[in-house]
């Protein structure tokens, strides 16, 4: 038996091209003489559909696609995921469910069991869990169809669930299992994946096909990396990452085993990939071509821009330099320089005149208070407004450059740098920005050294550095990451050796900043716990401030 | 037995503050002779606290509330509401409980059964569902104590759930129920959640305690109106609405019944009074004192001032008059008289000056390019700019002053009048807002006639009003209403008596707006359906545009 994995970019509500996308791939795989294909995870739809699943025509427009899929079914078995309607009155009003479809009939739907239901996903909101389990015979094998997270209450020390769908279809004894994921890619995901799965094959003894989608849904990035793992717990074939894959597998090899093929896994190659994927495909699915953002000359904007060139091509991105009178030399000298690096686009807009045109409007009310955050602010926003004035008028969509540690600590000015369509490096330390710099640079230097070498500075009063208002990214990341990523509260954080005061400023700081983060763009999210949807926390509370 | 019921305003994570809170009614309880004092769901640390749920340090400070409860529960009982750790090992690591101390003593604790996990709430995130349920032996009475939902799975035609915690219980023959709440107001819910109490009362033939806070948690308006319905199905007493409300009541003359006792619920003065409470403890819980809003001589811009300077004082109040050369003589004049009405203070900056400015710094780049709605947003960039200068400058806190309507189909300025810290009208459509018009000037026109009168008009080109773009108001919101808060279709719209291009235009307008609202600040919750974390929407989506 020939089985096609296909690893595809569905787009949410977008039911026609994701139907033209699965037709392709049947394709592809009759011309491979494959008795099966599997597609992702809620593939009709898109993965997160999120409350347009709440709108019975979005299930209507689902189905047809279904229907489509079951005409072309005659002689190749088609198992895809797509949303169905629960008959039973009590419950929630839908299933999480994969259909297997064959010689043009419904053959089988089988609905997920372990609704995901923390962090970006909402499961619960939409699913009713599935309560029966039952094999699918398929020419002489049977097939434990599963979905996404129902296999993985495995191997965990603090499972999130009480049953096991695996443990209840192993009576009947399958023959293969198959996964239909929508997984999206933080840094350490690949890794647990492997493990999870790895675990369940080693468990039952029986082969596993684990199809993910791939491609950017806004802030959420799936990855790919499809998993064919034969019995003897070896890889047999991992599909690759960011990208369509389509493969067919014959089932008797893959039991034999013995085969192990991996994808590399370097962290910071993967975080630079996802980030690539996320903005091409923030483009591609809201039909936009050209980007925008402001040069400043620091190493954000820089490995913005980079980020951009290589999505878009240089050819559609444009650089804005926007020096004011405390700008350094350096700020329009090293944009330039990166600029020409990488074939961009760029004008230079002095602020100047129109801050000093707010300043002489504000000064009766103003008069003679001293010069603070305000006019700090003023220039920020200055900057902001000028990028959505050409984003307006030319069609560009701004990135927003700011990065995860200034986003945590709210070290950005509202409608002022904070503006943008999409964060790129929201998700992204400051250390890491960093890393990543020195990754684009291994083949050639891209971003300008003196870029990376000086000192982080906003630039908004007259010798100001980041290190004046916040402590060393070296100790901040540290303490983010574990308050963030790994929510540690400040006992703890005391209890791992950082200074008590510094902890209570810097939780303070993250929770204080809670109202801006409510107003910034969606973050592209790479790592475990990303601001947006993943973290949601109260603006108004009182803790720990 | 006498029960008391505490109808408080809890502030998220402020357990000091909580306790404190609890402390004085526990005192009053004690002065009326009371045997029990109940309060709302979660009252030690807040609802919702959201993910603050996941740091252990949360949990243990409100633990440290209900040890402080505990030892003053010495001839009082007291019930309460506090996450609990989940000491099993599967399953999420949290219960919703309710703890009854007595006796200097934890005597029992409930766990909440049914989570809701809709709209606004993502019980399911935190919280594993109850399965065993037992009542409470309290002098000579037996307790079913319950906690919100758990009440809610009785009478609906499409219940969510597939247990019912009372159900479970009656077979102890409980004398009582008690239900602690934390459920929000909508402008429908109050008479909801009468008919809900009247069905369990009626089904189990015994009274119902019901304990609701009050207080608004950013968007999230609790509007107390705590109940005691006998068992005849008479509502024995209703507590008021948006205030703090302590009462003792005989348990025997509850069960007697007879008595009726309901609070005005009249939509409009509700929704007008959740507003003033919202804008109210957005402020006192952030610590904060002035706030400061755009005056345009629109009707917007009037009902918020006005709702501004009956929640926080006239005195607190600041309008910026921020006239342009479109703007027409109207908007300064009705703006002033509503100054005048009110009592608030105010400025006046034209803009035409830093407007031309940015127009001189863009000229080289956009040269004879005809002026479109990039121009147009460049003015309300520069209010937006103006308010937060002022902002941070005088520590006022700007008030958005979009309606529903417009956040809908996108009509607003990102960075321009989308700015604010909260959105005071932003579910309150277009023809709603001149129905609170309409109410405010019952007693006296404190919002000019004209503001009401003239044809709305956002005044960014010549002779410019809504009407060019958009559908009028009263055939728009109904539209709006039954896509948004009913999650009606375009083949259900058209069903309806809409017609086809106009449904399909506005639908079309409200999807494609979704990267505005993401950026938006967190709206005022008065209707079924609010724009922010109740109604959650893919910005990429390709669905119905």
């Amino acid at each position: 038996m020939k089985i096609t994995i296909a690893q595809l970019n569905f787009h949410i509500g977008n039911f026609e091209g994701n139907l033209e996308l699965m037709k392709k791939a049947i394709a592809t795989a009759r011309s491979e003489g494959s008795d099966l294909i599997c597609f992702s995870e809620l593939a009709t739809c898109g993965y997160p559909p999120r409350d347009f699943l709440e709108f019975r025509d979005f299930i209507r427009r689902s189905m047809t696609v279904i229907q489509a899929l079951t005409e072309l079914s005659d002689d190749l078995a088609i198992v895809v995921g797509a949303p169905t309607v629960n008959p039973e009155i009590e419950g929630k009003d839908l299933f999480n469910s994969a259909f297997f479809l064959y010689q043009k009939k419904v053959q089988h739907i089988a609905h997920k069991a372990l609704l995901p239901n923390y962090d970006i996903f909402d499961e619960y909101r939409y699913f009713e869990p599935a309560k029966e389990f039952k094999t699918i015979p398929f020419k002489g094998k049977k097939i434990a169809l599963t979905i996404c997270e129902d296999i993985w209450n495995l191997g965990n020390e603090n499972p999130m669930y009480t049953v096991c769908p695996l443990d209840e279809m192993i009576a009947e004894k399958p023959d293969l299992i198959l996964n239909l994921s929508a997984s999206p890619f933080d840094y350490v995901h690949a890794h647990d994946r492997i493990e999870v799965i790895r675990a369940n094959v080693q468990k039952y003894k029986i082969p596993l096909f684990y199809v993910n989608s791939y491609g950017a849904q806004t802030e959420i990035i799936f990855d790919g990396g499809s998993i064919v793992m034969s019995p003897d717990g070896q890889l047999f074939d991992e599909l690759a990452y960011f990208k369509e894959e389509i493969k067919t597998y014959d089932l008797d090899t893959v039991i034999a085993g013995g085969q192990q093929h991996e994808q590399r896994k370097e962290k910071i190659d993967l975080i630079y990939r996802a980030l690539v994927l996320g903005i091409k495909d923030y483009f591609s699915k809201m039909n936009l071509k050209q980007a925008i953002l402001g040069l400043s000359g620091g190493i954000d904007s820089a490995l913005t821009a980079v980020l951009a060139a290589d999505a878009l091509g240089p050819e559609n991105v444009m650089g804005l330099l926007m020096p004011s009178q405390f700008s350094s030399s350096g700020s329009v000298t090293d944009a330039e320089e990166l600029v020409r690096n990488l074939g961009i686009k760029h004008e230079i807009i002095p602020i100047k005149e129109i801050n000093e045109s707010y300043l002489k409007q504000l000064h009766p009310f103003f008069k003679d208070l001293a010069f603070n955050v305000t006019e700090e602010n003023i220039q920020a926003r200055i900057r902001g407004m000028l990028l959505m004035a050409f984003s307006n008028k030319f069609s560009y969509i701004l990135l927003n450059t700011t990065n995860k540690s200034e986003m945590a600590v709210g070290y950005g000015t509202m409608y002022g740098d904070l503006c943008g369509g999409i964060a790129v490096l929201a998700d992204v330390y400051k250390t890491q920005v960093y890393e990543l710099a020195e990754y684009i640079n291994r083949t050639k230097i891209r971003i300008p050294l003196n870029t990376i070498h000086k000192a982080p500075s906003a630039e908004l009063r007259p010798g100001q550095k980041d290190s004046d208002s916040l402590p060393e990214y070296s100790i901040l990341d540290q303490i983010l990451l574990q308050y963030i990523e790994f929510r540690k509260g400040p006992t703890e954080l005391v209890e791992m050796g950082f200074e008590q005061s510094l902890v209570d400023r810097i939780l303070r700081l993250v929770n204080k900043a809670e109202f801006k983060r409510y107003q910034s763009p969606p973050v592209l999210r790479i790592s475990t716990k990303a601001f947006g949807s993943g973290r949601r926390m109260p603006i108004e509370a009182k803790y720990l401030y």
